[in-house]
This record gives structure tokens, sequence and C-alpha cells, in this order.
């Protein structure tokens, strides 16, 4: 039984438990963060990512890069939100009470809290195989949301960054080879796009951040708009760390490669030169890769106009995971 | 290292990354949850705890089980603060996606969850060993937050219900026993006391949930208020699973035995007929165990007036855990 399957059948079992209305509870399972009401004019988007050893990172990784991801993974869906980081909490499950371990997980940890400026506010610490949970809250004006609903036919895609390095780092690794550092450092260290984010709100229709892959997170997109999209395989933006693939190579590993956490947004035509504007102000490449379209479906298409063809699923960790909401 | 130094040691580093009052923060880490402003006149208490497989329950426990005291370890944690449930968050690692097992666990959280009237509204699914964190949120109005200081010398001790049973439990199972059925069921499916923690706000000075043992969670309290105690053996309630055990047995799974998740909490003398009647509205004993010390330290002393000794830690859950906070 596949886990996107399991997602499902958990959320239907468990069911309407409570007024969603009465908790306060404003938008709940499916996006990149649950929201609610918060102070006055304010929203509270709450999202919860947890990180194995031995499936989203291999034994023997630095604790440091260990912290560091599993905050990064948190704060990347507040960025697809447009939230700003208020406060985390950690729940971390620990094979042995190693000190230099722990010492060189929390610099990581703390590095990336102090850029972001979130607080640690609580956790819960355990012994057990080595797994970390972080659940992340951040606030946002009411009503400004990003979300996976409300992309319209017309309007265009965009991703931020130069995807595809984190899953050639991957590539790389599993086949012995050393990657190039900027893919490597794609791979342990990715930045989430809060500053994007925050500048996304009112202008983005729709926004995603790519953990399971750019073709995978922006159907979840066209899912929740009832909209397909083609996508134009000639506009992924190549770059330090992949401009030296061939580019149907390099394709493959933007489109069905995960854990970039880029944001994936739609947005009108109008917006284009406002998205021109940010992309200026966060320094960073916001590149328009395709269309929404009204008929269902995601098609990638080459410069001749022939269709790229993605396996199905398109996405692996680096062991088998759903990386999706209950 | 004991765990309880590695919890000390990474709080210390991650320090203060963010500034608490901007992060919405009035209680960060120490306590049973942290609370933060919320909607106008109310508070938010979140907290997060980890049950893992092998440390919180051994391999084999029935999956509705697992679901059920996931979820009932973050309610008693949210009645700790005098918090009524509003939502949590799923996080959950699991070998295979077998559809059975998890058919079962999602019936047992749903059923506890329903009852708590608290609404699933996101979390995250991957594979990995048996690992179930739950991240809970709950309200309650501005300023009447249960927390563990505020226990003034003169104060009265309280327990909730009948303590040690979960622990005799854990102990009859070690030892190829069969628990009487109470005990069993305190130990598998503990009940949070959210009606009486709602009840103790305005009334209690000091509250905490007893997960790790009752003297240890009561130090926890003594410790925050600068106080000390002086508890009576004697006065501790037996009942049902517990009184075919004799006397030195008993005391011990009650004072050091953990699992237990009932309130433990503090209250001015003046409160003693108001804790009568807030016993008989949730049909629920709550017993007097002692008092309240300017001196510090925690003493547990015999009818006769010798001190009962306990040992040093007092407290392990099916293995090493620290249950605290970071």
């Amino acid at each position: 039984m596949p886990e996107f399957d399991l997602i499902r059948r958990l959320r239907d079992i468990v069911g309407e438990t409570a007024d969603a209305d009465r908790s306060g509870c404003l938008l709940g399972i499916g996006d990149d963060a649950a929201l609610f009401r918060s102070t006055p004019g304010e929203h509270l988007a709450v999202c919860t990512d947890t990180l194995v050893e031995g499936v989203h990172f291999p034994a023997g990784t630095h604790p440091g890069a260990i912290g560091y991801k599993a905050l990064a993974v948190n704060l990347s869906d507040l960025a697809a939100m447009g939230a700003e980081p208020a406060w985390f909490l950690l729940a971390l499950a620990l094979p042995s009470g190693d000190e230099a371990w722990l010492d060189d997980f929390a610099q990581g940890l703390a590095a990336l809290a102090r850029d972001a400026a979130i607080l640690l506010a609580g956790g819960d610490t355990t012994s057990g195989p080595l797994t970390v949970t972080v659940t992340a809250a951040g606030r946002l004006p009411a009503g400004t949301a990003l979300t996976r609903h409300g992309a319209l036919a017309g309007d265009d895609v965009y991703v931020s960054g130069l995807p595809g390095r984190a899953a050639r780092a991957l590539c790389d690794l599993e086949s012995g080879v050393t990657p190039p550092a900027p893919c490597l450092r794609a791979l342990e260290f990715p930045e989430p796009r809060l500053a994007l984010g925050c500048s996304l709100r009112g202008v983005a229709s729709a926004c995603i951040d790519v953990s399971d892959g750019l073709v995978a997170d922006l159907a979840h997109i066209l899912e929740r708009s009832s909209a397909g999209a083609v996508l134009e395989a000639e506009s992924l933006p190549s770059g330090d760390g992949l401009d030296d693939l061939p580019d149907e190579q390099r394709w493959r590993f933007q489109l069905a490669g995960g854990d970039d956490y880029e944001l994936c947004f739609t947005a009108a035509r109008e917006q284009r030169g406002r998205i021109d504007a940010i992309a200026r102000e966060c320094g960073l490449p916001i590149t328009r890769i395709g269309t929404v379209t009204a008929a269902p479906g995601l098609e990638v298409r080459r410069g001749d106009g022939s269709r790229l063809e993605l396996p199905a699923g398109s996405y692996q960790h680096f062991a088998a995971d759903s990386g999706a909401e209950p």
C-alpha cells in the first residue's frame, strides 16, 4: 500500500473529532501548514516535519547539518505560507547521551534559529533511534496566507533559486562520487525562502515549497486548484553545480528531484513586473517556467514541442518517505 | 552524561535566538507547555511529547493503545496548564505501510480526540522506526494558566486519582506476571484530567502532571517555586489494583513510579472546601498528601514520623527516558 494511501486513510479514520471553527482552525490538513486565528489582525501558521536517520539523512551525517536541516525544512513550510517565523518546539529521540554530538546538533540548529529570529519555546527529549521532529509556528497578516489552492488558468508558474542541486548531490553520493560543493550545500544546508514567502503575499495565487520535487509539488497545487499546467523544460535555470550536465539529465534532477526547498508558485500575468522587483529585492533568481491551464494534467515540453516523460511518482528522499501531511 | 544534563545543555547552546515578547511567547521552556498570546482574552498552551517503540511501550503493543496514549500524554500536559484542548498535529514514523496497523492506531487516537473535542489539524508521516510525536494546543482565559511556579510555604499538596497503578502494571509485566486489570488500564489508557485542570484555574497555586513519578514531578514544582515539601506516606490513597500490596511496596509504586498522568498540585489551605467540591464535580478522588515548606528539600514521612527513603532519580519508563523539556 503506497504511503499516500496510508495518509488519506489516517485522515479518513480520524475524521471530524472536533468543530474546526471552535478549535480556531481556518485551514487544516492538506497545505504546507495549518492556519489558526490568533492575535487581532493576525493568523498563525503551524507545521511539523520529522527527519529520521537512514531515511532523510544517512548515518554519520554531521550533527550540525541535522540540527540545521530539521529546522530549515519547517521554516520552508512557513515560507510557503508567507508566514514570518515566531517560535518552534523540538522533539528529539537520541540513541545515547553523547555530549559532543548534542553540542554540534544544537549549534547547527541555533545558527539558523538566530538568522530566522525564531524562538525555541519547548520540546521533549527521549532515548530512541535518531529522530528529530520540529513543530514551527509563524505569523502573518490575517487573510494573506499563501495556499495551495488559488491557481487560475493563464497564471504563470515560477520557481525560486536553482532547483536540482540537492537531487544531484544525493545521486552523486549514492554513486560514491563527490558532489560539486554548491550541490552538497543545497542538500545539507537548504536556505528557507522566508523573505520571498513574505514578499509573495498578495502577489502569488498559490504557493508550495519544493520538498518532494518540482513536478510532484506543483501537482499538489494543481490538484487543490482544480487546474493543470504546461512547463517548458528549456526555461529551467542552470548554474553552478548543474551546468556541466547534459540538459536531459539536468531537467530530470530539477523536475523529479526533491529536497530543494525552493518555492514554486503561480501568479497572474499582471504580476510579472512585481515579481521581477521581488527577485531583485530578495537577491534570488525567480524563473517563469510555465503556465497554468484549465485542462487538468501536468505536461513538461522540450523546446521542439516534444513531451518530456518523467517516471511515475518521480521522487525519493534518501529512502522511501511520504513527506506529506496526514 | 545523564539525560537531564543533555537537556540543560541543549537549552544553553540554543540560547536566545529571538525576542520572546516579539515571538508572542509568555512562558517558554520548563513547564508542562509553552504559553503564547492568542485571540483577545485568551492564551494558547502548546506542548509536544514523543512515544518511541521499545522506550515508552514494548514492541507488539496494540496499535490502538499507542494511538490513544500518544494523544493522552499531550492532553495531560494541557490539563496540567488548565487549558482546554483545541487542535493537534501528528508526526508519525512507521516501519511499514501496514494498513490494519494504521486503522487500529487511528481508531485509538480518534476515540480520545472525539472525547476531548480536539481537532487533527495537520502532520507528517514518514518511514522509520516506530515513533509518534504529537504537538497539542489548548486555550485558556488569559492570565489563568496553572504553572510549576507559585507554590507557597503552608500550601497543601494534592494528587488526583489513584497513582501507582501504571507503575505496578509495568513492574508486573516486566516480571512476567499479569497485572490487575485496573493497573493495566491505567498504564495503557491513562485518562488526561482535563476537567480537573480547568476547574483548578484560580484555585491551585502550582500544578504538574505525574509522568515521571509523584516525587520527581513534585520536585519540579518545588524547584521552580523555590520551596520544599513534606509528604505523608499514610495519606496516599489505596484502591482497586493496589490494595493487595504491603504499604511500603505500594508507596514506592505511588511515589517513584511514573506514567500515571494524574495531576499533582498545590493550593492554599483556604481552598480546601473548594477542592472538595471540585473532586465531587469531577467524580475523581483528590487527596491531600502533604504540605509545602519554606525550607528546600522533599521528605516523605511514615505515620510514626520516620523518613521513607526513595532511590535517587526514582523513575524509569519502559526504558531510559528523560520525559522532560529541553
